[in-house]
């Protein structure tokens, strides 16, 4: 059989149940996070009730303790969980710590699962990814990373500066990448959180809020690790790196298409009930031009992400794919909610309606996880090469 | 099993047939056809080339002569047959010809698939469409049909203007949906070209050169016609309109997208190979930009077509679904083949490139078969009728 | 002689001496009012300053101690103030005073210029401007004004609730719009805040952060008025609100502008410090079409506002050509700070950069001062209007 | 005075005339040379007549015969005169002619000027620029030229190959840029069409039809040229070009925004008498979005335009400006046919209602006199090259 786009039952129970805890329980803690900040005892309670409500991250392996859904179902059920902007969280399958398990799952020794997949699935602790430094170290060209790691004794030495480090404020462990010595490649490090060389500095002041633990400037200073604090193989941190991120790139797709799907209902609601100059908003040609729109960027959003999240879970690097749809989706959201802040006026850009909440908060989303630029010129470089080997064979 | 993208092996051969048919056959006889028009001549050379090349009419049933194909398998070999403006004429899948073909399939009678359908998907005659009416006639709001149908005696006769009439001049019939005196309603008729009352008229001066037969002014100058020249129920003319629409709306989709695709790479293939300040045109950022931009509005818009075109497959009528995509893709499809114009420069414009060509005959798309706006107020319409339900249940 | 763009010595002086302004006196406070708010007393330092560096109230008349500039030469010097989210404040050139002071300049009494105006202008206190309502009320439709005005005695009793009400918490006074029950129009009232009726309420949540004395929800409980609290006259509510409404569009549109500006200076200075793939960022090719963006959106905007502000300054009404700029101006200066958020990449949307609180701010010009929709559906009724009089004079 | 956008009444009674020239004469005369083509002889018909009108050449010298305008009022009359494609050959104000004209008045010699200039002015004959070489030659890139000039006793000998060169099909002579062995640099050379190495080759088959003489290939066939026919000082013909790139490429604004103004007006004039859904069209929504933007571009391009005009008129070298001005403008012009099309539906790519034939011509705008994508660049390294003064002085 050629193509199919049936949601299997298990598929479509969980995504029902996701929508259930997040409208039963999620959305009623919204303000208060929006007004004091995300703290890690609301996350507590919600993950809580997420595991009781019996929709415990989706995305990590059944003997893990997760859903165990294909890549291609998870799409389905973290676009769910992204409807409220608490979601992932509440369900354990936000950024970074998703991503993290993801990678520890492909490339963590039996060690290292114990000791850090286990706890971060479980929800018990949280976790960061320390790459992103500040100019002129990595960032958009990774290649310019700047922390080192050198060989000391059986251990490693890390020094450098990181910054705009999600979560690293709480979290118990980071994934630190750094330049190692010996390979001469990047390699990536698990570095413990009460290790005194590891130094969580300011956080950034972006305009989202709803982030638990910040974007923080860490400090590896001179933070002595043992030879194990390794993850994956030394001198291939760059390809780890890559097992992380390109599915990484589409559960932040997932998710923010979720956020941007109830940026849009809440906007039709108002539209709806809204009378101006004698009509209904929603029944006057320039709100039906934003209503279209956004069910047309919504639609073409999620198909063109459902067949990248199929080729990833085919086994396929996805590499073109994942960057196309990142391109894409990050900025069909941001157009979708920039129409629904819109549509809903002059409480469009305010919190008590969430439009204006997840206005600011997805605007990042162009920038990281590859800024659409460097994903552009990503995509540009492959198709010119294809070209010029079909021209000069 | 969830969902599914993968290519069967039947659909694959046929489809590197197509692109071998397409480069080998059809894409030689195109300056020509630029130059001078496409002759029913032409037409029939390319379609005896194409039966014995084994791409006969992909879409149209197996029992009929035709490949037999599911809808959505469909869509990846009418992609590929676009990618010459001729390419959906040789393969018997072009517009108007392989609408009227599936709305007689549908709902015609065992006599009309004798003397209508049978020659039709044989390619011995070729057919038109006859709805759009000059204003303040039927166009973008269909419930203006002005043409009349009375009953005189057993028969009817047929009086009103048409305009726009894909090809007429040289169409053995036409389709032709008038309001019939009898039902109150819209009903359609089967005339034949060389009825006395059946006149074709001046052709519109329309920017596009690739259709053979014209967009033509058509009278029905008091048309006699016998009882059996309904097409369908009377008085159902719109419902049975709606059988034909949304296909249509998505086969154009795909021809286009093969259209803009080729655009596409002829623009690539000149980036590649041009150098300009010092480097290949193609490794500069505006011109990545350009790139980027046309693969993944390429793959947004296939992804999108794929999945609509599975629901129809379904069994769906998925109005909603095809009005979204072909809003999506005929506006994908214009700007893509405009990016391409750009790269290309200053022979952009150029018929040579074949991308000037492209450029002129793709732009109504955005108005026929439902203009933009109008399926943006369709679309806009049942979000609000969804929304005031799920408020007010 | 016909065109003229010279800028005159002394509008070339006040601007040099506004850019300095800014950039000694008002930039080095700005992170402290993103962090803790604006307060009042913030407010007070820096019109103090303003005072003494000669920079006060460009906009305002001469004889009322402003700089007396016609409105086109408003244009080049609240451009300049807009740098800094708080220079028009410190200018005492920032909505909602700016309006109100101009408004109260053109129709005032003169008990009411002396008791209002006198101590606006100066500074000395603050005002707002209550003529928005929750839905149903007015909003987008002014017509859809709930709030009341009965006679008793002399004067007036005003019952309603307005709400986004700008600046409303600490303003000495605000003009509030209200239904009046003897002209059955619209009328305008001044009301002291320490009327026991004028009750000021909750802040909106929304996303921006530099405006003093919040969004606030207004309740008029019963507000006793004297007989000389009218403003203007009554039942010419609307009339004298066009008064305020078209100069007081292009006002934002100058300060706006002036912020996106200053964002895009920002983003271009961290764009030729910084290397990426080893070469500046500046000097790529995506970057360039950032770049370049913004500087044709800025040039295109500050000449179609000079252009308006001359029409303005020349007597004209200029209601076309406000909503035009209008438009224009506030989608332009969305675009250039959300390229400029882009070409910062990963602080882009941080307020250390100051950009990232810019976007934020930015977001509901696009709403208030007409919705870009309302204005569009005004520009087309007047472009409908005089066609259908060409070809029917 | 500071700002002053006054018209003039000589302007404003020059604008009249042409207003009612193009209207009376010209635009009869349209539909004529859409099917036909623009002959030599219908140009001189349009001429004569518009000589009679009083309506010769606006831009031109008075002393020549033209109307000897200041280059801001210029954009007054260009624009009316670009209002029919017909309309700025009809007064002699068309390219390639009204640049090379400039361009002669700048830099001929006196035997030059009476030769050429004078015979040009007057509309005696037709010219061509010859500048665009095939790749890997001279185009977006200038500085690629290829096409040399040697020396031969006292005069010199061209060899190359030109293409797209825009009249040069019946042109008495052509400006030649070519690359002199004795400078080292580009000189400009005046060639005569009846030079037997003067070889006009093929038509380029573009999709636009109003141009009179082709985009043609042209080869310098070893043409050998007397001493005088160096046009300006040897080895400065990239200056000399930009003498006459910056005002030509404002003067193709001009006339470009007269045509996408007309194309608007058309589109208005079908949605005012147009009835669909129960409502005149321009009445609905999304028409009046489509015409709002209209014409808000119409008038973001024209206060731009005017802005630049005067900076050229004052003696600015304007290179950023027209920069800008040229890239704005040209898709501002693009966006407003395109939403023409749209808004006068089925027919808007016809020829009958001139939208469609200008739909097509207009396209190429954004590829000549530099591509948006080389202005950008440009436009962007002079930022760059700014900050960097000003962030290390």
């Amino acid at each position: 059989m050629a193509f199919d786009f049936t949601v299997t039952p298990r598929v479509a129970d969980w995504r029902d149940r996701i929508a259930a805890f997040i409208a039963g329980t999620v959305v009623p803690r919204e303000q208060e996070a929006f007004a004091g900040g995300v703290t890690d005892e609301l996350r507590r309670e919600l993950q809580r009730a997420a595991r009781e409500a019996g929709v415990w991250a989706p995305q990590a392996p059944a003997e893990l303790g997760g859903g165990g859904f294909r890549f291609d179902e998870t799409a389905v059920l973290l676009e769910e969980a992204g409807t409220s902007l608490l979601g992932p969280l509440a369900l354990n399958c936000a950024a970074p710590d998703e991503g993290n398990l993801h990678l520890l799952d492909m490339v963590a020794t039996a060690d290292q699962r114990e000791r850090y997949l286990k706890p971060l699935v479980a929800g018990e602790v949280r976790s960061c990814f320390a790459m992103t430094e500040p100019p002129p170290g990595a960032g958009s060209d990774p290649a310019a990373l700047r922390t080192t790691a050198r060989r000391s004794g059986d251990g490693w030495v890390l020094s450098g500066e990181k910054h705009l480090i999600t979560g690293a404020e709480g979290a118990a462990f980071s994934i630190v990448m750094a330049r190692d010595s010996e390979s001469g490649g990047a390699s990536m490090f698990l570095v413990d959180a009460d290790n005194p060389g590891f130094v969580v500095g300011e956080h950034a002041r972006t305009i989202d809020r709803t982030t638990v633990g910040g974007h923080c400037r860490v400090t590896l200073a001179d933070a002595v690790l043992p030879a194990d604090a390794v993850l994956g193989e030394p001198g291939r941190g760059f390809a780890h790196a890559q097992v992380r991120l390109a599915p990484a790139r589409l559960t932040h797709c997932m998710r923010w298409l979720g956020a941007a799907r109830r940026a849009h209902e809440i906007a039709v609601e108002r539209a709806v009930e809204r009378e101006v100059f004698g009509a209904p908003l929603a029944d006057q040609g320039m709100a039906q031009q934003l209503i279209a729109d956004n069910e047309i960027d919504l639609a073409a959003a999620r198909a063109m992400m459902w067949h990248t999240a199929w080729q990833l879970a085919q086994g396929s690097r996805g590499t073109e794919e994942s960057s196309r749809t990142k391109v894409f989706v990050s900025e069909a959201v941001s157009r979708i909610v920039d129409r629904a802040v819109q549509l809903a006026g002059g409480m469009g850009t305010s919190e008590e309606l969430v439009i204006g909440r997840i206005y600011a908060d997805i605007r990042a989303f162009r920038i990281y996880d590859g800024a659409s630029e460097v994903h552009r010129m990503s995509i540009a470089k492959r198709v010119a090469r294809r070209t010029r080997e079909r021209l000069n064979p």
